[in-house]
């Protein structure tokens, strides 16, 4: 089992962070927030995931927290929302396409980090998934939206299958930077034609009762 | 202080994270969404408590990502609500239903978990109920509803009872799995009581104002 | 470097969850919930930002769950509110006050109590900040409402200058029970100051799309 590189990590979590961060960043935008509600919901979105992760698998104070370099992604990344953000009609495709880039570099990251901390090889591919998804669920609920893993094209799939290509890898001597690298664009390429072509997995029931929840 | 049967946590472990990701299962099917949002909401519902409760006693990597064992529970769990859902006029009083068991679950199995990790008493009644009211609370929110735990019926409190119980009975050493049985269904009993009874626990106010917050 | 004083700590602690409490409370006598989702949402407000700071720091179980001063302190501010809650009317104001008396508190004693563990001086300005603005969080989503931290009034901005206040303080020897007192008060103030003048925080774009997240 080869042992993921430590920059290999850094880097996909400072992408991760960033495209998160936008991602946020737009979403406040477009809910109407202030410079300030945007930059906390681009640190909510860039930074949730990872702190998740170091929470579950116990690397505390969470890298996110404590990493200088982890933060300013962040913040530049709702800075740059703030001031460059493009027209409120094509914020919510912007918004996808960035969460489906963090998705990949969050997954895959996200069970590498879990790996190295020794963690058990499927609690690694849990861990790496719930890296991917858990930002921009706290972003969502948030701004009181329906976090987009739960609705319906594929997102925690494609995440899910990232994670575990990196442990696969990892447990069979044939990680290198080239495959992770290679699994965060599949996860990528993935969600986005997952949004693209829009497959209608199978759905029970329509919704009828907007009642929810009890 | 009698010393909880690691067997009897796994069982109640198991009974609890299936329940409430049958219940998490339904909540996702009222609400419309497909395959993977009702996987994805049994896991959160079904795992979460659990995943709350190891997070706050420091056992990490939680169970609930690693054991195999819960994982495919809340993966069943999932897919039979999928499969076999029920018409949806009858969903609201089959998740209170599968909600009361898993509170029962929970609330014992959380308590005698973190009895085990070697916490206070206290604590152990306070995890204990948080384990219980977690997976359901996560359920809610991420649905956009105001959690159970909120409203109006005994919710939070037959949980604390039921892991006052065993906390009592562990320090007084009559702790046996028949004591720690029973007390699950004294939360079930007095649960379903509430629902039944809809006792109209006394209330401050109407609401009157819809703007909630700040 | 002065080491931040356990006493100073437990005041401020108690100070936060108690006022905190109170508006956990007043939200939920707002939002129509009987006594026990009172004291719910009082305990979730009050307790909720120290649980996350101590989980942050690898301090568990978190000293929320499991010292009775703080519990206590919790759930009297439930049932005072319950009890002697005003009319619904001066409610939001009176929530905004006692949320910015816990912002002061928490702020400080957060990162006294982040630098106490040993974390760095920047993890201590986070997880201080972390530690103020999270039990509120915890309290509106859980009703349904976007947090105060995102709305357009300065709220983060001034618990990151009480975190960083004390933090640079300490750093530099001149922390001191008048300077942590002072800083608490400091929040206080600008708080209050912010809600009062409205200052209209640069806003990239008004809403006019009710569809929020993805």
């Amino acid at each position: 089992m080869l042992v993921p590189d430590v920059r290999l990590q850094l880097a996909l979590d400072l992408v991760g962070v960033f495209v998160f961060a936008l991602s946020g960043g737009l979403v406040a935008v477009r809910a109407g927030l202030d410079l300030f509600g945007v930059l906390v919901l681009a640190g909510v979105a860039g930074l949730g995931g990872g702190v998740l992760r170091d929470v579950l698998i116990g690397a505390v104070p969470p890298a996110g927290l404590s990493d200088w370099r982890l933060l300013l992604a962040a913040g530049l990344g709702g800075l740059v929302t703030f001031v460059a953000h493009p027209g409120l009609s094509r914020i919510s495709g912007l918004v996808r396409v960035l969460d489906a880039a963090g998705l990949g570099a969050f997954s895959v990251g996200g069970a590498l980090t879990a790996l190295a901390a020794g963690v058990a090889p499927l609690t690694a591919v849990i861990v790496g998934t719930l890296t991917a998804i858990g930002g921009g669920m706290l972003r969502d609920v948030l701004v009181g939206a329906v976090p987009e893993v739960l609705r319906r094209e594929l997102y925690a799939v494609p995440a899910l299958l990232g994670s575990a290509t990196v442990v696969v890898a990892s447990r069979t001597g044939h990680l290198s930077t080239a495959v992770a690298v290679a699994a965060a664009v599949l996860v990528l390429a993935v969600r986005l034609l997952a949004v693209a072509l829009d497959p209608n997995a199978p759905r029970a029931l329509r919704r009828v009762d907007p009642e929810v929840g009890g």
